[in-house]
């Protein structure tokens, strides 16, 4: 019974047979097969089926099983909304309620105003309030990932009593492999895991065998750091307290995962200029108009480059040679402005780079950018002296991309830190933007240098 | 005592009360608040300290509890090598035996073979053969990441049999949340977590109660492939069986976590044309030698477009205006190669591109390049326009500029689909070789069609 590993587009259920019960209004057989499903096969079968076949389905399982395919679903933004839409109101609300909070909060984020109202008005108050609570939460933060189904335990509760509570407790709450112990006010105090406890003596306190050393994040936490922290410590869950150190929720290793895949792509798609919409079921009109935003402005900026090399129009108009090694420069320095700048996005990502080390890190790339330089322009001299057997030209081009590099290198380490400095999403400079910087800039030094030294060259 | 937020660089311990208790030969206060603290921490106090510090550590602490720190330390490769060298070879063997085998491993993979034997001989033959194991399976593969450390159940057990056997395994096995179920030839038959087996009834057959649907990997399954099961089901930990279906080992979160982060942190250093080794804390000389190969080869790249455009001496030297667009059309061409690049890489790595999909994408891509390559080509013979009250040159650069970027979208996905196609990893077409493969297309298509059309421009 042991299922092999999932190939691409591999299905682990029987697609046609499942479509063939729901047709045949085979009930009990649909049910007996589909809910042995893992709910994430459920999810891909569910997402897959058109929707009238998805409207048997509603009839065909109880909102509490719908919740479990919803809780796993990786829907586009804009499904969630249709998705809902099929649904009777009473049964999408239903199924809303019988979600875990932080599952529930993330459909109903993805919904209108109007839909979202009033889908909640016809949930039951305590629900409601509990929603409207993570609804509060600034997005991107601990908050707003957070879920408020969580086992506590009282400090002065012996063992026996808190294997008690957490059966009662397990079919409802998120994780129960970590119990927070908490005091009369509900301030967290301590921490304990469930492997500790099915190993101690049924007698003893809580208080006694907790571990008093909690690491928590505050509701306001952002997500990213809250990743970080659970990556190092290897937490399967951490607590999440306000101010008063009173335990608000938890965070559980599920949806750091999607947070730390998130923001991976985000810093990737970034770097390229591309938006995470655009992908491979985006139309290709869809996947253009996300792209032409960036192209567009590049153009723009393009054209100034192309302006101001007109200023150099006369020297091109006297050696021609000239604008053959252009592409030469301003392609290298490209390149060297974007390492530099994915360097430094992915140590303001991680952590590394803070306060005190941009300093540092502007000193290392202002050497390291002087080392490639050199390189690089030695190398050029080399190349053209050996190849087209030119000294001048081949002087003057290696001095264009030494320091076109030098300039590009700190360009493309100085630019996001001035970013994250000043508040703004560093990742936002991103690869073609600074690209397109650095053409400028060493075209201006290149054609600078060639206009200086004109009477030399020709 | 719960502690705040952890803001970069911040400590969660106080770093000089520990080095004093050292240095003041405080053996009993030191351990008592430095194994008060977690693991994580431990490992940051003990990374950070000096070697002659760590020499009295290495005193203060038995093998057990530096096994601790070392199952999650964060440490540079060759720092393996060093802190290893730094301990007596029997204390270091002792560690080694103590820590889950995976992380074990993941250590003796840092050192060098000389020093990795030399350890092992000292280790009991049981660990060594796991070890051993372990070390036979192919990098990246799930036989690698996996631990043996697990428990295992036989399926005519009852719930009252198994706890007992968790409680007794629970201090060695890495998790004790997923209990997997074999028969008697230690063929995987089941799986159950530990929420189920507490809520059971003590005198019900595991057998009753397991799921039977149990997903599972090969021990040579790709540890991407892995990540990507263990993110869609939700899994806190996954077995991986031999083609026998005997259960080899299980892969927990942690580890996973480990892996996602490692993988996207490649594919965006990749995309930039960087290594992972080039951080903040890498000398300048150090970063520079990890950059120059990508920018040496780009340059003989480049000097390959410089010769090319040499060909169209004759034609930049009647109209040297043409010079002047050069950047902006290998630019935008760049550009749009890199977006549809890390499109196709990100799709790859996701696994939503596979075999069936391929054409689907190329063809989205034909049409998007298209798109894309009109809207820029006429947004760059309206601006020439305008501002240039050029129209011949302007509708030869947008006709260049709509040409360029259709074949350079075209290429940016068709590149790593190949790639993919041959076995090679696609993120090696990394976005600067991309780039400078389009610079020599674009240069090409905009200087060929201006030397066909050179009467009709001058």
């Amino acid at each position: 019974m042991v299922e092999p590993k999932r190939e691409n587009n591999e299905v682990r259920y029987n697609e046609e047979f499942l479509q063939m019960l729901l047709m045949e209004q085979e009930i009990d057989a649909f049910r007996e097969h589909f809910l042995a499903l893992h709910p994430y096969d459920q999810a891909q079968f569910y997402e897959k089926v058109g929707p009238d076949i998805r409207q048997t389905i509603y009839i065909y399982l109880s909102p509490e099983e719908m919740a479990l395919i919803f809780e796993v679903i990786d829907l586009e933004d804009d499904e969630y909304e249709q998705f809902l839409n099929e649904m009777d109101p009473a049964y999408g609300a239903a199924m809303l309620s019988h979600m875990y909070t932080d599952d529930a909060v993330d459909v109903l984020n993805e919904l209108d105003n109007d839909q979202r109202e009033s889908l909640m008005e016809m949930m039951d108050s305590e629900t409601v309030e509990e929603i409207n609570e993570l609804l509060g939460y600034a997005e991107y933060t601990a908050g707003a990932i957070m879920t408020t189904e969580y086992v506590t335990i009282l400090e002065n509760s012996t063992v026996r009593s808190a294997m008690a509570v957490l059966r009662n407790e397990a079919p409802n709450a998120e994780t129960i492999y970590y119990i927070f112990v908490v005091n009369d006010q509900r301030q967290l105090v301590g921490v304990m895991s469930l492997r500790d406890l099915i190993i101690a003596d049924e007698d003893t306190l809580i208080h006694d065998i907790m571990s008093e050393r909690v690491v928590a994040v505050k509701v306001g936490d952002d997500q990213e750091d809250v990743a970080q922290i659970m990556r190092d410590y290897n937490f399967l869950a951490i607590p999440v307290i306000d101010d008063n150190n009173e335990l608000q929720g938890i965070i559980t290793v599920d949806d750091i995962i999607d947070v730390i895949d998130e923001e991976a792509s985000d810093d990737y798609s970034k770097l390229a200029g591309i938006s995470d919409a655009d992908d491979i079921d985006a139309g290709p009109l869809k996947a253009a108009m996300t792209r032409l935003p960036w192209l567009i402005i590049l153009l723009f900026l393009g054209m100034i480059t192309a302006n101001l090399m007109g200023q150099f129009e006369a020297t091109l108009e006297k050696v021609a040679l000239l604008a053959v090694f252009i592409p030469l420069i301003s392609g290298t320095s490209g390149n060297s402005g974007t390492q530099a700048l994915a360097v430094a996005i992915r140590g303001i990502a991680t952590g590394e780079i803070n306060e005190q080390s941009k300093f540092k890190l502007l000193m290392k790339e202002c050497l390291t950018g002087l080392f490639t330089g050199l390189a690089c322009g030695v190398t050029v001299v080399a190349i053209i002296f050996f190849w087209k057997h030119q000294i001048t030209i081949g002087l003057l081009v290696g001095a264009a991309i030494c320091c076109s590099i030098l300039v590009a290198t700190i360009a493309g380490s100085f630019i996001p830190l001035l970013m994250d400095k000043l508040g703004i999403d560093p990742a936002v400079a991103s690869g073609p933007f600074i690209t397109t910087l650095n053409d400028v800039t060493s075209i201006l030094i290149y054609l600078g240098l060639a206009t200086t030294f004109i009477n030399q060259i020709m």
